[in-house]
């Protein structure tokens, strides 16, 4: 792509509200533009690396042998009736009456219209054990939304819905998605942790959250050096007390309980596991027949934050001079950066050439054919975050070489032409 | 994909408000499965076919130099009162007030959004010209919503919005479209046909259709043997009432008129382009420096009806056994269907190895692997679509061949399994 034919306004200064950092880059980097509070639309470069984790989830789920369905948007007031939802989950849960006066819901989760479903297509034992999973746009009507897409209102998830037939299949079922869920944060290129949580208003009894680590993180994670990690939130009162306070004192030393030595950190969620059993099955009267009766079955549900995943990778990979995407998220392979070249018709012609080379191997590639300065596209590249950064110049021409940059710790390297390609390997 | 690994549980009966066939047979097959008047979910099957399409469309909009943007669902009410839009769409536009008393819309259409965006963005002649496009989920709220995902209220739509200096650049964004729509349904294998139609509450002077030809499209459409072919909607009151006259009477012979002899046809509408001029970007001052000047900027817009595509598909490719997609867009490349597997430990055998097989290289194939007759095996493939059939059975691997069936004329023939690849090319 050529910076001629691409959409890509970079700002000086983010927005005054803007206090997280992925949320001033995000806008300064023109991936994404707010519409009204907590409402964004994704941009050119925001949307490609939206696009760029959402098919690393889906290439997972599908291995894992998940079924993608597409449930609405709107859901019939009437299902979260059954469940009892409708009061549970409060003023979050946005209602409206159509032309017809009938009552509905922007979903903000579907295990409703997904039971709905099962409870029309599992009918035996052989239709089971079944995974679905979808990735749409939710709803949720935030108090107070902020930190940019961090937490919108409307936003993009990934949410899968398990059945089985008796617990031992659901605990399979969950196993499963938590090794699946490791894998898509591997290859996301994330340093995670996995901690025990509260299952909230979607209920069930095992849960455990998937939490990105960040200083600006709003949870707080506990764990020590051997198998316990969980949300602080699950601690009795005087433990929590007792962190709460050292990380207002910014102490960052272990602290001893009765789980041993407890580490302390900071993290974004990123995803959420729950064993469900049968909240939503007992409810809704799903079941199928086994042994000559009804057997409600046993659930599970796993969501991903799609847009929150792009907010924290910023929040993980980024210095005083932008974001540095991890790799397989990143928007392009590479910038290409041409110093002068109006001037230059050698470093033109350079550019073009090695342009139409990268492009030739399939490698994804942002050419800064702009007539503008060096200065300017150096910090608009390091602001985009491509992990390399390769300059054109009458300089490196005349040496025979070919400069590389490493976004990450900005190490500058020399190449020759013939070596390009071993970069993306 | 195995059978014992999908999710397909096809129906003998469509229920009895299924008029169209095309929304009777994506019922049957398990495509899509209703959970309110017009709204419906996508099951694994109809999902596969969609995201088909969408590839299809996307990839031919990346090749025309369109940009590729996510925009909200929800969108604030102030933002159409600025084109007084509000009542001019009327009541298929829904409404509704979130927690902190703000008036919102669900969107059934983005010019409004994408002009507010580009009033932020475009600042100069040298952001010009600029064609942005999205793929989402709209909200329309029919007052008498059927015929399934072909008149659904929650549908998945591509919009594309060009923004040109003056009428001369929106004139070459149009025709780039409408060359690209085009070819978006010459490789999805549609049969259809361009008619100049009437703008409606889009607005602008121009406007042409894309229609798919099919006896029980809902549009009627006239042209000659030259290149006059219009809507009917668009002719004076006399001849169009001849038309109906003629329609009514399932006459098909040509029409004597102004414009030549004419010939009728139905047609479903599956694209709109639209050159809108300047109503939006005047009405929200969409302007950019310009000799010495503000110049207001000139719009099109483009649409495509992504689900109803897959209905139309339908509509136009099926006969009485069920669905014969094109095979650009059919869920599988082909069926593999293996009779009495369970008690010929060779045809399971030897289905395993083609399957094996195919998928090596690359093809995408459902093996029905069941515990089921040939007859269901048979009358299930025939209903999902998918251009080939191919067949092991004991008397197949006595012969040394394999059985192949076209699904569109069901017509069969052996060929060896060297030869199995060359059906894919």
């Amino acid at each position: 792509m050529k910076a001629s034919s691409f959409h890509y306004k970079t700002l000086k200064e983010a927005p005054k509200d803007a206090e997280l950092i992925s949320h001033r880059l995000m806008i300064r980097a023109n991936m994404i533009k707010p519409l009204a509070s907590g409402i964004y639309s994704w941009m050119p470069l925001g949307l490609k690396i939206l696009n760029n984790v959402e098919s690393i989830i889906r290439k997972n789920m599908d291995e894992y042998g998940c079924l993608e369905v597409l449930m609405p948007m709107v859901q019939p007031k009437s299902l979260w009736d059954e469940t009892k939802r409708s009061e549970e989950m409060g003023p979050e849960l946005l209602g409206f009456i159509d032309r017809n006066k009938r009552e509905f819901y922007l979903g903000p989760t579907h295990e409703e219209v997904i039971t709905d479903i099962c409870r029309q297509e599992l009918q035996s034992h052989k239709d089971l054990p079944k995974t679905f999973y979808q990735i749409q746009t939710k709803f949720r009507d935030e108090i107070r939304p902020r930190f940019g897409v961090m937490r919108g209102r409307e936003f993009l998830m990934k949410d899968a819905y398990s059945f089985d037939l008796n617990e031992e299949g659901m605990n399979k079922s969950y196993q499963a998605m938590k090794e699946c869920y490791q894998k898509i944060f591997d290859e996301i290129g994330f340093n995670y942790k996995i901690v025990k949580a509260d299952s909230g208003a979607i209920g069930g009894n095992i849960s455990e959250e998937f939490h990105v680590l960040a200083d600006s993180g709003e949870d707080t994670l506990v764990f020590n050096d051997k198998d316990f990690s969980s949300n602080v939130e699950l601690l009795d009162e005087s433990l929590k007390k007792e962190i709460e306070t050292k990380i207002a004192e910014n102490d960052t030393n272990q602290i001893d309980s009765i789980y041993g030595k407890l580490s302390i950190k900071k993290g974004i969620e990123v995803g959420h596991i729950f064993e469900l059993g049968n909240k939503y099955s007992e409810a809704m009267n799903l079941s199928v027949q086994h042994d000559n009766g009804q057997r409600i079955l046993e659930m599970g549900c796993y969501g991903i934050g799609v847009s929150r995943i792009v907010a924290a990778a910023i929040e993980q990979n980024h210095d005083d001079k932008g974001i540095i995407f991890p790799k397989n998220i990143s928007a392009f392979d590479c910038s290409l950066i041409s110093i002068n070249e109006k001037k230059s018709n050698s470093v033109r012609e350079k550019a073009q050439e090695i342009y139409s080379f990268l492009i030739g191997n399939n490698i994804d590639v942002f050419y800064d054919d702009r007539d503008a300065s060096p200065g300017i596209k150096f910090s608009d590249s390091n602001l985009m975050g491509n992990p390399y950064q390769i300059v054109i110049s009458d300089n490196n021409i005349d040496k025979g070489i070919l400069e590389v940059i490493e976004r990450k710790n900005q190490a500058k390297t020399e190449i020759t032409e013939k070596d390009l390609l071993s970069l993306f390997n």
